[in-house]
């Protein structure tokens, strides 16, 4: 390794958007990044600069022709537990499939063997589906997520784990839950202090009240005070369904964001799940809080009972990012997110029933495309969370994968006759699968596919 | 090769739908296949006769513990020219998209050597989705048809390939349409004559109509007439945007079924393609023809301005069965369009617009599940079209697939904690991908994936 120069560059062309309504396409520009994984320079590979980088490089990666190098996906939202679940039990509606389905599974991670197992596979899935940066929940127990947080950082993704918190005695059952909001601080206060305790750079602790009906008043309290003293960001799920709105409305006369405002939760970087029946009072408020929301849509087509107004958000000034909700939603990856994204404001923006009048059925000026889907997925993940990542530009960290627009073996197939860069871009988000993607980093460190050669 | 027993047997669990409500899962089965392709037997492995079942054919595949036997999936409703543009260019109303993207792409097919690279790449693709029976849209181009059908063929894939016929002055551009309704008829009367002479068992003409607004009342009239005196099946698109719809009710003074049924077109097997807008007095015109609906739930999302209402057609009696829409939906393969003719149901059942009151924004008892889903795609399909596949009993056609669910590189992950049959079954509509697939047969020839062993 030479004193000067990078500890990595890749050399090939870069897709990506800076705004919600532009894709930059960067041409044979050379990445430069350096020992703590931080983009230092992003040249034209003709240029002598660019020529200077390479060669002064540690580790060098030529993308072929058909690779294209993205920035990394950030998923706002997944519940590591209930991973073995995925793809299954979805007919219930929220509170029975919870209470059914999901708390029983949750359940069975005081197993931390079991726990790790899940987590070994999970992450290294994650990874390869090009997500460099997931917002986790994990169980109510302290194992586990310490397992989880360490997984992350030994593998390499960028990660917040949070604990869950919950001990409300109707929200939630006898047997998973906190047995009361003193104890469940603690815990929370706990796993805040052994994540911190890894010094990992990738990997944070994050304050997780489930959700105001699964807890106390005097536990939401005791959040908000642990959030205030460790400086911690907090999530939790906000106005997700007909159910969950109603009943926070009934028991505090207010929506989930007031009542999350009122108990010193609704913060800065606040990530608040699904947000369906927010109000523009709600918009509002989390804009003003600089909190966000995780839209999650595959999932809300299953739980939510409406869809997103994502567009109304955005022109409200609210951060969004997106989420899998896994396994409320059942696709892994970022990628078929924004493709549901696009697919749920078009079914808001025209309605669903054909026996309603058009004028009548559906929501004007609801639909968003692929690049502002995808911006949400990089940029608006970021900006949500306070990370240096979302974009390949100097000062952000080298968080990225590359989709190999080449193999024969896709569901993705560019024709010369008639894709442009916008095309190709359109068919990576709908088409790409982790057999697309071929090599994944985060903070410089390759952590998925094929291997690099050393310069 | 023996002078007794079958042709082939495949030994292994078979998981299909028999009817919309039931998930009939056969473990450890041998299922024999004669010569043509028919399936002559199901007996139990342990039997003494399944015994002598394996001892007497010809290639035996024994299934691994992970494979599960899948009856082969039936796509009502492809657009094979349209296969270039998958995944891109969806941002348009229907009738834009139409004119700006898809009927520039379909009139490069007078290339016949442009048109056979398309379908060499498609042919291959979709049966390693499982894809056993494709309804075909061709171009207007007789030798790019024939040549569609050729592949199908010679690959070995069940097909209609339909001629598109279309000649309406304003509702088709100068340069993409039939110069008038005689020389349409004519070149679909050829184009049946030329498939015919092909004398292959698995791929047979259909006549297609694109939809009322790019066909005259002649060419629709001169089509019925062919129809009636080749028996052959029709196609065409029905009730399936607003614009559509209305055209039709304008130009007519009623909806699209009348007017097909008026023409001669509504008839046995006739494969309406999406019907969003169709109403109960459509859906009996419809039961009454014995015709039915080709389902396209992703498509429908982008261009007919609202859901299917699937649940009530079902109630009422139609025939159903699902399509890719391959472009307008940008998936390949039916297990996603399963999958989304779930999620779409339950979005058409809770409504989009939380604006409105749960009360005003959905229409009650719409959703379906998986095995629904699944059952449109084999048993739906094969119904309508009236062809012996759907299922793997006595008397069918041996079409179908095999899902490996034990794959490390796969979404689909099985945790004996947690899955049953009925979730491993929703496991593999919801994230089973083409990589799941590790064999699919059509009339008892293997199409596609790893090699058999013989006897």
């Amino acid at each position: 390794m030479s004193d000067v120069g990078a500890h990595l560059v890749v050399v090939g062309t870069i897709f990506q958007t800076p705004t919600a309504d532009r894709l930059e396409v960067l041409n044979d520009v050379v990445v430069s990044v350096d020992c703590d994984g931080v983009i230092v320079g992003v040249l034209a590979a003709s240029s002598v600069e660019g020529q200077a980088a390479i060669a002064g490089a540690t580790i060098v990666r030529r993308l072929s022709s058909t690779e294209l190098l993205r920035p990394g996906l950030i998923d706002t939202h997944v519940h590591a537990p209930q991973w073995p679940q995925l793809g299954s039990g979805l007919d219930l509606p929220l509170e029975q499939w919870l209470f059914e389905n999901t708390f029983p599974l949750e359940a069975r991670y005081v197993d931390g063997d079991f726990a790790q197992r899940v987590w070994d596979d999970m992450v290294p899935c994650l990874l390869a589906h090009g997500t460099t940066t997931v917002v986790y929940y994990s169980s109510i127990h302290e194992e586990a997520t310490l397992r989880l947080a360490k997984t992350c950082a030994e593998i390499g993704q960028r990660a917040f784990v949070g604990r869950v918190a919950m001990d409300h005695p109707e929200g939630t059952p006898p047997w998973y839950r906190d047995s009361d909001a003193v104890t469940a601080v603690s815990a929370s206060a706990r796993s805040i202090d052994a994540i911190r305790a890894l010094s990992s750079s990738l990997v944070k602790p994050i304050i997780t009240p489930r959700f105001v009906p699964a807890c106390t008043d005097e536990l939401l309290h005791g959040l908000a005070e642990l959030a205030a003293s460790t400086d911690v960001l907090a999530q939790t799920h906000c106005s997700e369904s007909e159910w969950e709105h109603h009943y926070v409305m009934n028991r505090y006369g207010h929506s989930d964001t007031a009542a999350l405002g009122k108990f010193g939760l609704l913060r800065e970087g606040t990530v608040l799940a699904h947000g369906n029946h927010m109000s523009t009072d709600d918009f509002d408020r989390t804009r003003e809080a600089a909190a966000g929301v995780a839209h999650c849509p595959l999932s809300n087509s299953y739980f939510a009972n409406a869809v997103f107004p994502l567009a109304r958000a955005l022109r409200r000034g609210v951060k969004v990012g997106l989420g899998s909700d896994i396994a409320g939603g059942y696709q892994l990856g970022l990628l078929p997110q924004c493709a549901n994204a696009v697919t749920s404001s078009r079914m808001l923006e025209d309605g669903v029933d054909p026996e309603l009048s058009a004028g009548d059925r559906g929501a004007p000026d609801s639909r968003i495309d692929t690049v502002s889907a995808f911006h949400l997925a990089t940029v608006g993940g970021s900006d949500l969370l306070g990370i240096p990542c979302g974009l390949l530009e100097p000062g952000r960290q080298f968080d990225a994968f590359v989709v190999d627009i080449g193999r024969q073996q896709s569901s993705l197939r560019i024709w010369k006759e008639v894709d442009d860069d916008a095309r190709v871009f359109e068919k990576i988000v709908r088409l790409a699968s982790p057999n697309d993607i071929t090599s994944v980093w985060v903070a410089g460190r390759q952590v998925s596919g094929s291997l690099v050669s050393q310069n």
